[in-house]
């Protein structure tokens, strides 16, 4: 089932940008959890476009109705349903994809798979879809009370902080647009974005997400190790290329003496090079992982590609892209790890 | 299920160190697929200890018994059970180990995962596990045919090779030791791994693969991305701690306009930073990926620690670890890839 | 994921009688299927309310609205979301089973399962439910194109057709209201009914399902055997009560000898004691099954039962039940044969 | 993938009754557990074949082996992989099936399924299997401890026992080789069976399963129904051909007035047609089922049947076969509903 995520905490999702709806069903949600609907909307609010100058300025409410699973308030134990409806689906602006397949997008993939493809502003590829994601894990979070996530941008093309995540303030991220931790490296990213967007270019960059409070014991030991978990989820969110966490690639450079947490009497460490994580089980400390998003594939620029018949055509990508996807998807980022957390804790007691 | 693996073409495994025997069941594998036997003892021989002096010294023949599901060379269609006889069990050299947690290593959250625990040579956390995972692969490959696998190493902490894969000789990986791709760059690495074994540390490195002959159209659109199944499955694998393909963290540096891979005329790509897959599915180009190794944490020097009362003892590694275990994990990471592979194949066919 | 169906071919499902709408996600069909969306809404209205003197007469359009994954009539490979507004909540009517637990339904096991109840109409444990499998077995169907799925009322109560179902024929079915393929006694199954219903009582009964032109070889061999999922499946119907398929329990009374179906020379069977199925794969012969259903738990008469507190209640349904499920219940068990069929045929597209 | 079962607690099997061993893998079982091996073997023991005149006389000691997951007597949480190695493999008595279709086995539906298959007595679909499934149902009854499960002989060809569950001593059971819960049916049946060996003839029966101690709220609401994953388990067992629950079959002959369990003040209900189970959720009143079973379909008389080629050949069935599976059955049964309930009681752990 490739569009259901999770094992006991489930989400399977529908929808492309260009129907009446995209929406879900979450599954596996424990009874007796109250929902905060207004701090759900407030989720999809930080990943809906339009939201400052350096997004796209495509406008779209993303307003979730719940249909199902909710009672007074409260989860039920059944299955929730939801839905987002598309209210800004211009279908006469892709008019001009019909046939033409777009540089480092999943049109000539479709294609290739399914022989049939909606070709309206990306159909089921469109990152619209992660709209969805923000409603699981909004609820997911609300499984996991004390459990903290937190996920901010740490770097844009080549700005990136260069402090330790524990020597940053997180009530910084939300005061900027680019949702990055230093208010200072904020402000250089937003100037970068905003010179990218003029010429009509884009620009990669990555996220730092950071998870607190996690109690020793969650996650699996071989296979769904709770790192692969958060790594596989990361990389389903479109544009990931790369995933690391604690040590990560700086980790392979090190020599085991230095790269040991070495453990206090209360069964901490005094350091965290593992991110939290031994043995694909949680060991208590912090997690911390980074994503790397790479530079959105649409261009306000002219590039030549291919149509269906293989003829050489120039295309143009029209003015409602973003220049760089990582402050919006800084809250995706936190939802699909709330997921992957919710269904290891729910796991666990099945288990203990 | 956190023992299992796998979607149509499954591995189930079971087995630690120090029991009579690990083993698994293969499920999903078409009927008459021809397996040769001698190839599959060839991958366990390429991952099995003993076989450089820059590997640990212990010797294990790592033997594979099939049970079940062949018949006159051929698989039948129904599971196929196997199992590797553990020959070289010397519990008694794990004796220090009962009540001790090693650094960096999962006893710890093991034990407040399961309360209990198997504390001979690591149990089930054991890097013995990924023998099962061999025999998997071997037989995933036999669907696979015109699919090439290739993993080498391309690091050795601050070592690296400097070139991209398209100019590296595959020919030259077992010809030397570290099973790199560069005759010279091995020389260095080897040397290194040597003098760090020699002061008893340890030392991470990085493993790169290459997968060739990939029709497009394999893979999954939206939760189960062919990357993000390659991605699961290398965090899998014990001391990994980073994934990235195509164009990977670097590409987040990157602007769109030198990141899109333009199309030729017949589908296939100028360049190819997208790594063989765009949306999740393959477009035919090759896909590669690289894999982060941390040092192995089991040193051959003293380190401070503490047993599960929360006392400090000293302990000290014995004689037979790898001082890197790189080497010894590309065929795994072969193998994991080939599962993934033969994964999306088949499912790739129940669609068509 | 108690809310979703099938292993290739997938359903998951919300909704409550009572709240906004009910729905579903199908995921898992294959691409470039031409939908008819007539004979879809035709099914659905097989099984809705108000349809004929002998079933509720509480009205419900039950109207599927389509919401993604089909493209100028055909489905696209990606996931289809749907919707069935509830037009006729009338909540109020329900305001006095806040409490009460009805005999013989589901209220006291929610509320010792969830702690938590929508008590209006039944919440989700409501028969609207199925409204939802009528559209995933109807897109099976389109799936299956030659394989030909035929259900019918089979007993009510006592009366019951006595002739084997080779000796009847079919398109009598749908000319009557009981859907019994054999007129006269049809018309018997009506009167009793209609009795029944006057004195303010239910009936159970039986239906028989036939299943043609489906090719050897589907189904697996050993836990998900062909007629395990359709027997799952059809226990899965709101108060079916058993399942048996070829000659059942009939046949645990037979000798070998009598029961054996000897082969013709081109490996169809003279007899099919077996019902199409041996060793859980199918054999190429019809497959044949039948389902019991016990009588409808809500009776227009007066019944003592208790309240949450344990308190003695008395107790009447109100005048919009079924006085038998049966005739509603063949298109349900059609469609979700529909959907077990389709899963193993998609299967074994996979395998072969 | 067929050969696993369940969805916490799993099983995963392999083996012919011709290869080496058959045997599996235990997933999910928690941690902790006291595993009694000699109630394992006994159990064991009242499955294999040879332990009394009624059955077939063929000798194999069915000796388990465990591999792993068990540690000082205790489950450890990671999983159990076991074998039981095949002593008693004739293959030279099966070398005249090589192409001959046997009437109502699966030899033709394999080949028709897979192409090859190993005609060495059945291969995987010998019944050698379920010898796997008693080791995962005995596990699985160390998890659930207060829960007690029954199975017994009810009925042999046209020879039934003709009380409620309730009237009979569940002590008697074991104290008949029919395994039949009342001494002097018990006798007739024996007799019948006899007769019925003598004729070289075979006869089938039905087993009944009472499960008791069930705390309310067990199972799963819409598709994964408690008595679902009970009859579909059921259905999996060779021969199999009917399942009903509570009043099963003839509940559909019944009036609702009559059908209704009435409540007591505490919860518990007056009747129990229900079968202890509403909505697919336990009631905590006993759980109960028939299971029909066809009569063995391999005679020691001559019958005609074909090959592979579609000629028609003469065969007979050699001496070492079951007259009656049932009462070698009965273990089955109750292992594979020790499984089910321990799967939904860890789910309900993880929801609650």
């Amino acid at each position: 089932m490739s569009n259901s995520f999770g094992n006991l905490f489930t989400l399977t999702t529908f929808g492309e940008s260009h129907g009446p709806a995209i929406g879900g069903v979450i599954d596996g949600c424990p009874a007796g959890i109250t929902l905060d609907l207004e701090a759900i909307q407030h989720e999809l609010d930080r990943r809906k476009p339009g939201q400052s100058k350096i997004t796209t300025q495509r406008k779209e409410p993303d307003q979730v109705e719940f249909l199902s699973g909710i009672f007074e308030g409260k989860t039920t134990g059944t299955s929730i349903g939801f839905q987002i409806k598309n209210t800004n689906q211009k279908s006469k602006d892709y008019s001009h994809n019909v046939d033409v397949y777009r540089p480092s997008h999943a049109d000539y993939t479709y294609d290739q798979k399914y022989g049939i493809r909606d070709h309206r502003g990306g159909g089921r590829s469109s990152a619209r879809e992660t709209a969805n994601w923000i409603v699981g894990g909004a609820v997911a979070k609300a499984i996991l009370r004390d459990i903290k996530i937190t996920a901010f941008t740490s770097s844009v093309g080549d700005i990136f902080i260069d402090k330790p995540y524990q020597a940053l303030n997180f009530s910084e991220i939300e005061k900027n647009m680019v949702r990055c931790a230093d208010p200072n490296i904020a402000e250089q990213m937003i100037k970068h974005i905003s010179e990218v967007k003029k010429n009509g270019d884009t620009v990669g960059g990555t996220i730092t997400c950071v998870i607190q409070n996690v109690p020793a014991g969650l996650g699996e030991p071989i296979f769904n190790k709770l790192h692969a978990e958060l790594g596989k989820a990361m990389l389903s969110i479109n544009a990931v290329k790369g995933f690391e966490y604690g040590s990560g690639f700086c980790g392979a450079k090190m020599k085991g003496s230095d790269h040991n947490d070495l453990f206090n009497p209360d069964g901490s460490t005094k350091t965290n090079l593992s991110g939290g994580i031994q043995g694909g089980i949680s060991n208590g400390m912090d997690i911390y992982f980074r994503v790397a998003f790479k530079p959105v594939a649409t261009l306000i620029q002219k590039q030549n590609t291919i149509d269906a018949s293989g003829n050489v055509v120039e295309m143009q990508g029209r003015g409602r892209h973003d220049p760089c996807v990582v402050p919006r998807a800084v809250p995706i980022v936190e939802a699909l790890s709330a997921m992957v957390m919710a269904d290891a804790y729910l796991l666990s007691r099945a288990r203990s």
